[in-house]
């Protein structure tokens, strides 16, 4: 038992200089996946989340909620429409995306890192007009997809200033009222921007980016923006993974210190990252 | 049109001496019935909470939703079942509840208001913890029917602090977790005491408390509380407006300074009652 | 009843607009005239204060008062000498003037604030040494006239600050510690500079800038101060108009946002000019 | 030059037990008399209130003007008029005394004490609505002579606390507007109660309280109230003393911690009674 | 690899619970013993204070320092002289021990507590006049040792409301500017009622008290201290451990919640301690 | 006695000026000398520091401590070795300097300042890192004398604001934990520098720079940056002067307004200096 608790604490003295070097900043963490879909793994994120928040990291917790939209879309009945092999959001849609990520996902972590003995506030791109959207333009009309005009993230500051960990569902409104639904690391990417932020955390499936798929041990663990760029032009960034890597380009371009993809599928990847050495996944950087 | 101006300068003068009344004050407004359902109405509430909110007031705004509430379940095929004249809430019906209520109607209204030139922030009884809650305990079980343990108002005034107009949602949760649905004219009551407010709105369909529900003319514009008991005793008051008014009696015993009962239905209710000496409807105070 | 009720709402909502654009801003009142010989109009004058005080606008009065200086004087027996076609203001003369500004009028108005349900506090230029001043030069000695050296708004920002309206008698001190009569116009742009105020109203006893002084169909709307030159350099500006009008550029030029000259023979002039989307009279900007 | 400067050395390290011993505490000095109407002791009264202003006392001077108000009440030809050996003040005379008051005595000393080197805001009991009054009730009518129904410290403590010395004059207000003279010595004790002064100085023309009036050895160096009370009952405090010594008495069962009658015909009268050991004058304590 | 990081965070999620308990809180670490003399327990001690204060706990560290005032004295050939078993201590002596405790020990402390990241402050019972003490009274002159008097928080708040770990040497002055030594068992008691704080942490080179000073598994884990009383009654508690015990029950009467001897011979007894279940030593509460 | 009391407010008032320069500023006092030997000279400087304190002025003082070092260092039988005709600090002697600035010296003028009535708080370079040094480079090996990197004035501003009079020893630490010695000129300099005071204060034991050393009326009263460097030039300034000068001017350049050498062996020579026009020693400037 002594040797056991002998152990614990050189466990916690080794991460001193990992919350040194994180204490008084904020930390993004854009949730979603497998983090979010298996109870473990979910219970772990919020473990971590409480815990560097009482360490004195600004955590800020911005989710997606694919899943769910689409589950309660089917159970009503509505249609799903693909152009350009983008889903296309009806009125009803955007209704039903809104109430899931505001009203069900939200709420669901609010709950969460209260029952882990955190503060959380919930939060959406409406509340204090934070995320100020439009239709986005592209190729065709995709309906009520949003893309970010501006992003103000006083009610993101207040909260965290009133010491909660604040917690954000990315719908946006336009000029007219309309409520748009955004791509989460679209707007991960420009909250980090604004919030200028020590770093942002991806939470996916994936060990990170790696030249080679299906070979874990190709895993790049660091880059600076021009790698990235030419590994794009490399084609070695492909499908799901390039606009999330393009999306924390643009944030580390816009003003966040840096940016790690890491993989959520590993419990408590967050604290892995945040309180080791070699961190985990790939890190990009300026 | 010098006709026309000087009549409005004589309106906003005359209104003088109820912004200083309020001035610094706050004000919960129970929000719902028509005044939610009529587009009309409901912009007018918008713009009566946004110009008390600039004048000074600070407002907060309480809202229920059992319309969309039932309106979703239907339409998610939930059977709706009914316990001596209660209805039954099960896990799923609560679920609808928590979304449509902090993601629908919520959002929406923090919407309206932001539209109207207000800053909004949604907040639900669940977040900060605000509205700690157990298992209704009655007759029945009536499953996912919440009864307050203890309201934290500090989310509350931390956003009034902040300088947002917080719209609250009211759903509760217990010590495992469980999310149980609130009942609004309750949760309230028991904010309204928690923020010792100088006044709780209630927008109702119904004149106030008459003593014949056929006779306008028979509305009672004040009474105390022991009036109220009489009238209760009486057998004045009864039915939906029973449960309500002894809400607004708790509320008024609890701390705050007096509870009106207004007409939701009139545009602009809620300025008449705080800007003019007679106020609408009736008055309840200690 | 209820008719003139709905009336009263529509007032006050079609008033939101201009109280947000005010609201937390600072305006500067320059207060003399009719509006302030008439008891009616005086009246009226105190109420807008104390309103668009309340409604969160940092209101500043600047009065001057020669009429009841020249009274006393004549009461006293002092003698009125011009020297080109000014007046030339001795030691006694300057006493009484101050004794009058600081203890008379400057008083009368706070009184007439609280009693409106304002708090008021008055000033003078001699007040934490808000304005230096020196002995007016021109073309023959004017006595004990002086002009601005330097205005520090400390005292008028440390009133705003504590909640107070601060109402200002335009007399300045040299370094000497003579005390000068100061033009209560020229007061007025140099306190409105040094505030960056949102607006300067100028009350006074004609419409505006009238193209031709008989038609006050003729009025000019709105003039910037390109435009404003043109009309001095074609004679439309003149009289007693012209230093006005210098100073309301001069003040613009240094800081304000902008000017309006209004009339202050109608009552509730200011509150016409802020709350209404045409404003009165003739506005000066950049 | 050396001797002199040890000299000088060694006084100021005398006074430091006595600035220790006001540091931050609050002083209300009644100036009136000699040392006010004397340049020579007017100039070492403002220099003593700058010098004890930057010592980190915080000064409060309330001044009286009775003889001004007489002057200028003769020269405008307004008769005087005595009921029950008491003047009585007409709408006239309180005007001129409003005028006098807070127009010229207290921007006077406002500019003396600048010149100084204080910063100095001058307040009257009507600013802020300072000083609530109402009609003096005696035996006879006495006019527009107020008593005080209630001070509010605010102003003062306001301009204390922005770093001016606050200078006041003893005028009031009532709930309809009237404006009465107040009698100086009684706002001083009303206004050093609602501070909760440390000391009330009391510049008079006398030595202090004396048992003997032609005999200045006789004078009584300190009483407590009690004492106070025996030597009003044994006639040695009579005439113009007799109200003065109540006013302090009142005062320091109110709440000063004490209270001082010196000579203000001794330049620098006051440094003196702050400065020293032994003080100066008459002190009363509880 | 991968099983040492899932191990790492486990550990540091398990410590989540304890970090919750005491952040926000103040913590006296009373620092003796062995773990002073040894480096590596030193460096495990700074390590524990650094971690403590970064999650959020407010640590103060008191500490003594006999051994080094012993090896200073005797290299300076001060005699040592015992009074019914108690050192005395002359003037010379206390000299050495001011110096030793406040210029060496204090200093080293604070430079140890930078070095491992930590932002630390000296202090001594002189500083700001902390700790007002007086000549021990017993019944012999046992020359400058000091009882204290009283003790002034301010500099140990100041210097944890600026953010630093205040280090404390506890030497005290009298009124006449004596300065003696004071137990540092007694004065960390008095500094943890002045402060109120949540735990006091006395560092010593047992494992507890011991109902068998032979046998650890004697260990008494938990006692109140009405229990203790008996304890001593019983004599279990004696020699050294008897002052100690006594000083920790006056601290938990005067205003601590709790106080534990823990056992400095084991590295990062502090940690332990704080973040475990079952805490460590001799819990001693009211 | 009246006499007395009159020169007493004349010598007061004279002080006037002189106060209001000082107000709110921050002056260093580099304490050495004879000041600091003799026990009269000491006290009096003890003295001055509180009266200035009090008066509004930030207050610092900085010590040396060589004889106390060498005293208490051949006590110890530690060999003094010279090289190149610096003192050569080997590892004993540098902690015996540690241990007597910050443990003796440091806390004993704490103890003075205390017992005259002022909140001292003792402070060194290693509290806080305020002084980052490393081994002084020359040409030869020094041993532990240092050599400052970097000064954080944070330590002493924090110390300020909290109403304390910081007094700091002059020892450093570098980024291993050694600690040096520290030349106490160059590190008065360098705080100096750091903290942009109105005011450097040098107490030596001569008159100031003399053209003759045998003549003190050679004194030169006030020299440009410039100027010294010409009688450096021209050989005026020689010997132990030297360095001092050096520091002096490094401090006006970096940011420091003045700076004076003053008699330290006259009584009350800051007081001179800061209180009378023509100060005292010879001021230095840009």
């Amino acid at each position: 038992m002594r040797q056991h608790e002998l152990t614990r604490a050189d466990v916690l003295t080794a991460a001193l200089p990992y919350i040194q070097k994180y204490h008084g900043k904020t930390v993004v963490v854009k949730y979603g996946g497998n983090a979010m879909t298996s109870p473990e793994l979910k219970q772990a994120v919020m473990t971590d989340i409480v815990l560097l928040s009482l360490v004195g990291v600004n955590i800020v917790l911005v989710h997606g909620g694919g899943p769910e939209i689409t589950a309660l879309s089917s159970r009503l009945g509505l249609e799903t429409k693909f152009i350009d092999g983008m889903r296309y959001t009806d009125k009803a849609t955007v209704e039903v995306a809104q109430m899931v990520l505001c009203g069900k996902t939200n709420k669901d972590l609010v709950c969460s890192i209260e029952m882990s003995g955190g503060r959380a506030l919930g939060l959406s791109g409406l509340d204090g007009g934070m995320i100020k959207a439009k239709k986005l333009e592209g190729k065709a009309d995709y309906g009520y997809v949003g893309e970010i005009v501006k992003v103000d993230p006083t009610p993101v500051s207040d909260a965290l200033a009133s010491g909660y960990i604040p917690v954000i569902s990315t719908v946006g409104m336009d000029e007219h009222g309309e409520v748009y639904n955004i791509n989460a690391d679209t707007a991960v990417a420009r909250i980090a921007s604004a919030l200028k932020v020590e770093n942002i955390i991806m939470l996916t499936d994936v060990k990170g980016i790696m030249r080679d798929q299906n070979d874990e041990s190709s895993l790049i663990v660091d880059a600076s923006i021009k790698q990235v760029e030419e590994l794009i032009a490399e084609g070695v960034v492909v499908g799901g993974m390039l606009p999330k890597v393009r999306c924390l380009c643009d944030a580390v371009l816009g003003g966040a210190k840096k940016a790690v993809i890491i993989d959520g599928r590993v419990p408590h990847a967050i604290l892995i990252e945040m309180l080791s050495d070699d961190g985990a996944g790939t890190l990009i950087h300026e």
